[in-house]
């Protein structure tokens, strides 16, 4: 049996999440009925990375077993072309059988944009959060270092995640981008493995900080706290992408 | 009477157009039942550009002639609360009796998107014509030049438009962004007036030179024989944004 790799786009607005949930629309029941269209095959897609309604991917994962005579190109254009317009398929191929889209994942990387304009651009009202407060972003930034190595991260975890914790931060940073005049906020974490809502937890604690309502220590007493109740609030989904999961 | 002008942004996915139509969701439409709601007022609002149905703005610009007492600030912030999510004012303020949106405009800026990715960006679909094709982005950019100046346009004017067809054109490039791994091409035209499709058609011809179908010497002939017939086609609304428009 062949195994075979996909990485996909989405805009997360009409979605009801990533994951299969039965009379709900889903970026994965509507890859798995294109497959089944392009191949005549009923198989399960696995994806890497579960989020939630709303949430876009530039650079989702997944794969799928398969006694399809497709090549990879031919998935690729194939799924694509009978995909609705919200979903791509921007690449496919040959994976070992052993390979697990979730499984075998070594890192992943999210981004969370802010629109930080004085009044919320309507073309980013679905893309990014609008926070129109003037953001401390250098203290922002200085507290994502905090995050940086092997932590117990369960005060940014969400309702209902499972032990164990504890995850390996490789990168995190915050940058202000202009948006033909509109200032947009960056913020992009990458990670071995992510809890249930910790991005846009760990989101909400930084706006704490950009508003100067906690300081760069608070973030580390909140992280060492393992207190869920200790961290800012979750913010709303539509500012959050998974950006890419990586393999070795 | 005052005379209150406001710079104007939407997402025009969801409007016929920015011009008031009979049971049609407009612009103007939008604004004229939020500025009676704002201040019991049933009046005019005069948008200073035309744009079709799926065409952007940044920065459309209209003025009101009014007898309300609340101030600029309180007009910005209560339409924008009162307006739909894909409308917003980013800005309000007196002029004098005889400014007209339109006719006191000295000169507009429009922005053109491509998505030149291999795979169209399911986030960009809204917001970019898709072209798979590698386009020449640097004859692109020399074809542009052509435009700079005072000309009789009619070989890039939509069916319909009135005489007189001359237009001087301020600026005109092409440069290719970068946007998460994905090339985004982006066409700027600066002129006095434009007319009717004029950047669509522009746009339909420049990707002839993209794909070296025609060369920049055929770029200035099509403009100087002023027939529609020898330029490209008109390209979708949907890549198209009012960026802004000028007063002296």
């Amino acid at each position: 049996m062949r195994n075979i790799a996909l990485r996909i786009e989405y805009d997360g607005t009409g979605f009801a999440g990533s994951q299969l949930q039965a009379n709900r629309r889903t970026v994965q029941g509507e890859i798995e009925r294109a497959w089944e269209q392009l191949t005549q095959e009923q198989r399960r897609i696995y994806l890497a990375g579960r989020t939630d309604a709303g949430v876009h991917a530039r650079g989702q994962a997944a794969n799928v077993w398969t006694n399809t005579h497709h090549t990879p190109a031919t998935i690729q254009r194939g799924l694509t072309a009978i995909l609705p317009e919200d979903i791509a398929i921007r690449d496919a191929w040959e994976v070992p059988p052993d390979f697990h889209a979730r499984h075998t994942a070594i890192s992943r990387e999210y981004r969370f944009l802010i629109d930080n304009g004085r009044v919320a651009s309507p073309l980013l009202r679905h893309y990014a959060l609008h926070v129109s407060r003037r953001l401390d972003i250098a203290a922002m930034d200085s507290a994502l270092t905090v995050l940086l190595g092997t932590h117990d991260f369960a005060a940014f975890a969400g309702a209902g995640q499972e032990e164990p914790t504890v995850r390996t931060c490789y990168a995190a940073s915050c940058q202000v981008h202009d948006l033909w005049g509109q200032p947009l906020i960056a913020i992009d974490i990458a990670a071995n493995a992510f809890l249930r809502h910790m991005v846009r937890n760990i989101v909400g604690t930084l706006l704490l900080v950009g508003d100067n309502k906690r300081s760069v220590e608070d973030v580390a007493a909140i992280l060492a706290s393992r207190d869920r109740r200790k961290a800012g609030e979750t913010v709303p989904a539509h500012g959050l992408y998974l950006m890419s999961v990586n393999y070795p």
